[in-house]
């Protein structure tokens, strides 16, 4: 079997992560989720209210300027926070579907603008970092869900942090939380 | 509702884990799992040989020696190495299945053990920790599931150092894998 393309590889982790998601935080009792992963940062919810703005605002525009406008046209800068106000009241439950379907269509749109492998080498602009390819885009969108779900697993390990006792000293996930908390 | 108990929160929790790394790793491409977490880590299929060798022999048996002989016998400790040789030739896909046959078993097993909450208080004996009770064992459990889940995101990640060109100074996933390197 040949090995799949950087293409392939990319949408097969993609593809995974609202499944993973979904697994993970649909149904969970709300006792996991009140806690942001580090002082005044995320919780799981708003962790997925994250990559839905990115679905909405980053990712595939990103690209279709890129293939459009080449590195003539920076790309639009995108809003962090967009999910803080816009996702107050919308349950998880809904986020995790909204997420998925956003996925789903992203994937879609990917498949149409990615013709060949020699598109991913098309250069754009990022306002900040300069010029990088569309090859350096998907491979961050799909960093970035890592980074995202790793952050998700920091959140729910924050509600146990007095439960787990004298074992916090063997857990890293929550050792991490305080020397962010240090460092401040 | 009721809020749920500590004990079905953590069952919550702990019952996830199979589905999600299910869902995440069975038939993700092997260009993302030949990476460890950080240089000298673990891979993906490290970590889950690692889980399941805290099923056969962590948590359970902890479990079991708290009831049976409270403080009086302290815990066997625990071989955090005993995957590596014993997973050399077993395929991923294997020990996902593997994994998630012990969590069923191992849950079956506390719900066995655990016959109301005032049990959640017995006290057991910890080799290097002291005294810790039944209920700090399990959110241990847990946290142990999330901070190892976490580390898969790390491993997976770094599969993709290079690729995400300058978009890595973004990425807290890739930098913290460099800033463990620098603490060395």
């Amino acid at each position: 079997m040949a090995r799949p393309s950087f293409l392939d590889e990319s949408v097969a982790l993609l593809e995974r992560t609202p499944r993973v998601t979904r697994e993970l935080l649909a149904g969970l009792p709300e006792g996991w989720l009140g806690e942001p992963d580090t002082v005044g940062g995320w919780t799981a919810k708003d962790v997925i209210g994250h990559l839905i703005s990115a679905e909405l605002d980053d990712w595939i525009p990103r690209a279709e300027i890129i293939i459009r406008d080449g590195t003539s046209r920076p790309f639009v800068p995108f809003d962090r926070f967009a999910h803080v106000e816009r996702d107050r009241e919308v349950p998880l439950a809904t986020l995790l579907e909204r997420f998925a379907e956003l996925r789903a269509e992203s994937l879609s749109r990917l498949d149409e603008l990615v013709q060949d492998e020699a598109d991913l080498e098309l250069h754009g602009r990022h306002p900040e970092l300069g010029e990088v390819t569309l090859r350096e885009l998907i491979a961050t969108w799909a960093v970035h869900d890592l980074d995202h779900l790793a952050q998700i697993y920091a959140a729910l390990a924050a509600s146990q942090d007095a439960a787990v006792g004298p074992w916090k000293a063997y857990l890293g996930i929550l050792l991490r939380r305080d020397a962010a908390k240090a460092a401040e």
